[in-house]
């Protein structure tokens, strides 16, 4: 394997995939349709575990009981997770209710309290109905399988078309290791988490502490760098399991398979983004937008972040109309230093805009790129300095209001 | 008069009903249809003048000329708009252009140059079709008259639907005064000026500085207390002229008239300025959000822009679906100190969580009031404080999308 890429992509790799893992997925009835509404993924040995959560200051009950969990000793065994209702806004009701399900759960798979994750998404505000929840639990024991990684996966969706999975096979002490993932998104989606479930399982023999500071670092240039609609959610959650059954010397940045095994965290990481992105409401292009030549990486993550999350921006694309007045635009409110003669503007490879002037470019070649390309790629230089950063968007589009018309009904 | 209303409404009022004003709008050909393109408010006298202009880092070439003229002697006695381009990202050649505006309008009028403004708003990037608008120019001095107040409000629209005008008559020692307004907006409207034109006459005597000092506190609670879609224009200008025709004594703090005057004039800005949140692009609604007992008010401004710039939230009130979900998750995310445990809520009159716990309400109520309200009023209390902030937007809608994906052809 090359340096540029560490690890092989597993075409049938699921989150079951990494030694030690099996999942489930049903339905219970939180949810009308009959979609699987619960599921959980168990782990046969306590995992080192680490977890990032939103920053919304209105959290969603489960997020208080999961954060507890992990303070105990940082390792999980289980989550469990629902979709059809987010337990969010439902106070002291919905706290017991978290709690509930946790306690459930680990009375079931024999486990100790402090050693499950609770997660949750969909509707805020209600109540969860709790004995439909716990008839799902119950059954939980006897669905959890090998196979049953894509159960799990269907699980957690809400609003989403597509489920989200990526799993990668990588050599840590020439043993063969596998970092898998399942996600969750659609709408609501901002960066610092927003409706967003996001659960990678590996094999590896990792520490929760290093686990937790490659989780953070990673987030910030995956699932942080994401937008659907510039909402941030109260339940969002990115949960790591390692569960050591490879058995390789302990991970961390002096171990010389450190930059394999992290580039393939981040790709999973990334992937899973960008299919949140591509899979926004109503979404009908993954829009990619980098932004170079920054002050600092802050600003330009600043940029990308005004820019993918611009209402005309996003709707322009839509349209196929090579708009890129409207991301000059919202390069300059985007609160960061420019200087307003020194941007160039790229949509694919076409060039709009050098030092801030205008180029005359072919409409029909840049409309026939924003219809036909599976990725828009947007690229802003703003000539100014090192910063650097890149993000997931899609376009906005009469179907996400119609989704987000008429969400509860 | 009472304290409460020191003003009386003018319905026939327009921007030419303050002393000494003419104004006109016409068709020059920089639009396709026959829509007015241009215009020109003018006054007999050189009026002292103030202007507040959008906070984009990427200013219009309209902008920087109007800048320079009022920083001569912050006086103004003309302005001449025009629509369909915003001469916006047109390089060296869109400062010429913007220049040459102001100096055929000076030159026709016989003003000096620097008591002419100029504004521009339309797309971005492609130059002003000088020709064209030298002919519109050419006929502004025949063309404005005491009634042209309409034609020139008509002659800033863009995608607007809507004139936007309002006139009081307030008393200022003992006289008859008036002031009036005529703003364009519709989309990419954000706080801290959006494309969003505003033009405000009056007849009373003040000078410049106290002018710009009043027009910069109105401003911030009416003009950049709006948002359709959370894009800032380059364009965005309000400015105001005061003839002085009135020939009351100098208007400041300390003049007994003070408070009514200022209580009309911030009538006519905030008129001005919910009347263009109404009509942003595809919106079928106002919505009002009020956010009270927040620590300071800069915080509860935070809190409204960020609930009435949600996209959950304003796609949920177009389907009238009283989703309070979405503005807790909105107040969770605007930055500003909550305590997640004393929110309240109301949809109108109707309470929909008290202490942050869901009150059980009539669903059929709140649909009704969200489909039948002419304004739809959110009432938020975070209870940690005496902040309080009032800010407007709209719904949104498909329409909204049908316009902004298709806006250039």
């Amino acid at each position: 394997m090359s340096s540029e890429q560490s690890f092989k992509i597993m075409r049938d790799g699921s989150i079951t995939t990494p030694k030690g893992f099996k999942a489930c997925g049903l339905h219970c009835g939180i949810k009308k349709s009959m979609r699987y509404d619960i599921g959980s993924i168990v782990c046969e040995v306590p995992a080192n575990a680490a977890a990032v959560y939103t920053l919304n200051k209105i959290q969603a009950a489960p997020i208080g009981v999961t954060k507890n969990s992990l303070q105990v000793e940082g390792k999980l065994q289980a989550v469990v997770a629902n979709s059809g209702n987010a337990n969010a806004c439902t106070g002291k009701q919905g706290n017991q209710d978290a709690l509930t399900m946790r306690s459930e759960t680990a009375k079931l798979l024999g486990l100790p309290e402090h050693h499950v994750a609770v997660a949750s998404t969909g509707v805020i505000g209600e109540c969860l109905p709790m004995e439909k929840v716990i008839e799902g639990i119950k059954k939980l024991p006897e669905s959890i399988s090998d196979g049953g990684g894509n159960d799990f996966g269907q699980s957690i969706l809400t609003t989403d078309l597509t489920e989200k999975n990526i799993c990668v096979e990588v050599e840590v002490n020439g043993k063969k290791a596998y970092i898998s993932g399942a996600a969750k998104g659609s709408g609501m989606i901002h960066p610092n988490m927003a409706t967003m479930l996001g659960f990678i399982t590996t094999d590896v023999n990792i520490e929760h502490t290093q686990l937790q500071s490659l989780l953070n670092e990673v987030t910030d240039e995956s699932f942080n760098m994401i937008t659907v609609d510039g909402d941030t959610s109260t339940n969002d959650m990115v949960l790591v399991m390692a569960s050591g059954l490879v058995d390789n010397v302990t991970l961390d940045p002096s171990h010389p398979d450190w930059f394999a095994f992290k580039a393939a965290f981040q790709h999973v990481a990334e992937i899973l983004a960008k299919e949140i992105a591509r899979d926004g409401e109503g979404a009908t292009k993954l829009v990619e937008v980098e932004v170079v030549g920054a002050e600092t990486d802050e600003d330009a993550r600043k940029a990308v972040k005004t820019i993918i999350g611009s209402s005309l921006v996003k709707s322009a694309i839509f349209g196929a109309d090579a708009n890129w007045g409207r991301i000059i635009a919202a390069v300059g409110r985007a609160d960061i230093p420019v200087d307003p003669d020194t941007i160039d503007i790229r949509l694919g490879k076409i060039e709009m805009m050098v030092q801030s002037t205008p180029i005359p470019f072919d409409e029909h070649q840049a409309e026939f790129y924003l219809k036909k390309a599976n990725e828009i790629h947007i690229h802003v230089n703003l000539n100014i300095g090192n910063g650097y950063a890149k993000g997931w968007g899609c376009d906005l589009t009469y179907e996400y209001v119609r989704i987000n018309a008429a969400y509860r009904t």
